[in-house]
């Protein structure tokens, strides 16, 4: 038998439940999951970064912590964990954010919003160019950003993806480094940014990020806000440099009502509901990754401390 | 040496002109292209339905007219006509067509006009369904609909589709008949149109259709204004049983300022943009055609005058 601790939020154990159990029954695993334990009692860590658990010492017995979320910023830096950081990479998260960055580009390609705000009897045709002729941008290329690079490729578009390491995908043009981050920048009519948030990602769209995008680029972030240097883009967005930005994400969220990005009238904010993991399948991953412990094999997506994600 | 009369619109022949003598030229064809001949002496005629070309008696020698159109109603029934009428197809226009749907089915799919027109500063996320729980249909699986049914199954939606004869495509489940329509209808979270305008199908999206669908169902029309029953459309749509409707094509094109389409909150008129004939990949097939007729091999998208498309 071998106790689980549910240490995400709260107000999602109702939804978790039921796939949780169904998931480690699935695979072969006899849990004791709850929301409560001894610390000194608990054998795996089910974790979300809102959780109350912030303090992972008393967790003596513990052999790994397997997160809720894609994004572990708000817990790759804490001290007290000692034991294997596992990042959620799961289908219904992916494919969400495929469907999101595609909805998203493609309103910008094919300029949608003046359509749904210009009803005003005024017939007007203007053809967008096809999207063998536009160019996209991906800043990110691990299992959302190469998820979403290809489908944008299979619908056509000019893709380029950067990372910080090689990347190859197909019908992709990569690139990584300095040199290689400055060439996508400038390819990218459109520009979307699934890096995660690390210390060599913050601010990465500052004001020179932005000054070599092409005139008039859009930009979408469905990554993290620490990427955005929001000052430098609030004054591309007022300069008409940057011609609309699409925002899921923020530094604080929710973002609040004061703030210029709700009153910045060529941006779309979004409430970070790009993506969501869905319980079935993220289920599935922490058994899966349980199973693997248990079974002596190494556990997959785990977080490398230096790197940060 | 080849007589081809450009009889498109006037407004349109300084874009084909040098791509319709790439073209040829590529098939290598020995053509002389105008926009005047004596009719006696033409060969072939490229065509629109917006011609000055209404009368194709004194056309004596040609040998077929080829339709720079994906659409033929406004020829198919013109009595002087007795030589082959094709059918434009061209990769172009397919891939617009794709993109135009992929897009405007995303946008409902995720609810992003909530998103564009509500930014008063409310954080207030709603996470929708993965498009693998999200219900598609599309009436007509023609070049267009067929490509457009693929490209909705390859983003995860279930796709059903439904033609008048059977057919078969990958990751769509298809059907035909009286029956197999009520079926799609029902199946219908989201209804694509891409059926021609033939007797058939005029106001095939009636009241008893539109009763078919789920309530607060999606339509979309990039196919043909007459395929839809406006009073119907316009009650349902009061109503709140059809929740939204975009609409890029109508029995009146420009639509007049005063129809109730473009003043009913709950619908966007597109200007007949969804797609266009692009001018590189039709010349192509108009050269490819003219080829075809010349070698004695069978036309392509040869119209069938009888099923009016």
């Amino acid at each position: 038998m071998l106790n689980v601790l549910y240490a995400g939020h709260a107000s999602r154990w109702p939804k978790y439940r039921a796939p949780l159990l169904a998931a480690f029954a699935e695979a072969g695993l006899n849990v004791d999951l709850r929301t409560e334990f001894p610390p000194e009692e608990v054998d795996y860590i089910i974790y979300s970064p809102n959780s109350r658990v912030q303090d992972f010492t008393p967790y003596t017995r513990a052999k790994a912590v397997l997160n809720l979320w894609a994004g572990v910023e708000g817990i790759v830096g804490n001290k007290t964990l000692k034991i294997p950081l596992a990042r959620m990479v799961e289908d219904g998260l992916t494919e969400g954010m495929v469907e999101w960055v595609c909805a998203h580009v493609l309103r910008y390609h094919l300029g949608i919003d003046a359509h749904i705000t210009g009803q005003d009897g005024t017939w007007a045709p203007v053809y967008p160019p096809l999207a063998r002729d536009r160019r996209v941008g991906i800043l990110g290329l691990g299992a959302l950003g190469a998820a979403c690079a290809s489908a944008l490729a299979r619908l056509n578009f000019q893709v380029a993806g950067w990372a910080r390491s090689e990347k190859f995908i197909d019908g992709v043009t990569t690139f990584s480094g300095a040199e290689g981050l400055a060439t996508v920048l400038g390819h990218s009519e459109i520009l979307v940014l699934l890096l995660p948030a690390t210390p060599d990602t913050e601010n990465i769209i500052d004001a020179q990020a932005l000054a070599q995008m092409p005139h008039g680029a859009r930009l979408i972030n469905p990554g993290r806000g620490q990427l955005i240097d929001d000052d430098a883009l609030l004054a591309a967005l007022e300069a008409g440099r940057i011609a609309h930005a699409t925002l899921d994400v923020f530094r604080t969220e929710p973002l609040p009502p004061e703030h210029p990005y709700w009153h910045q009238p060529n941006v779309t904010v979004t409430p970070h509901v790009a993506s969501e993991t869905r319980a079935e399948s993220s289920s599935r991953t922490i058994a899966e990754n349980t199973r693997r412990s248990e079974a002596g094999e190494p556990l997959l997506y785990v977080v490398d401390r230096v790197r940060a994600y």
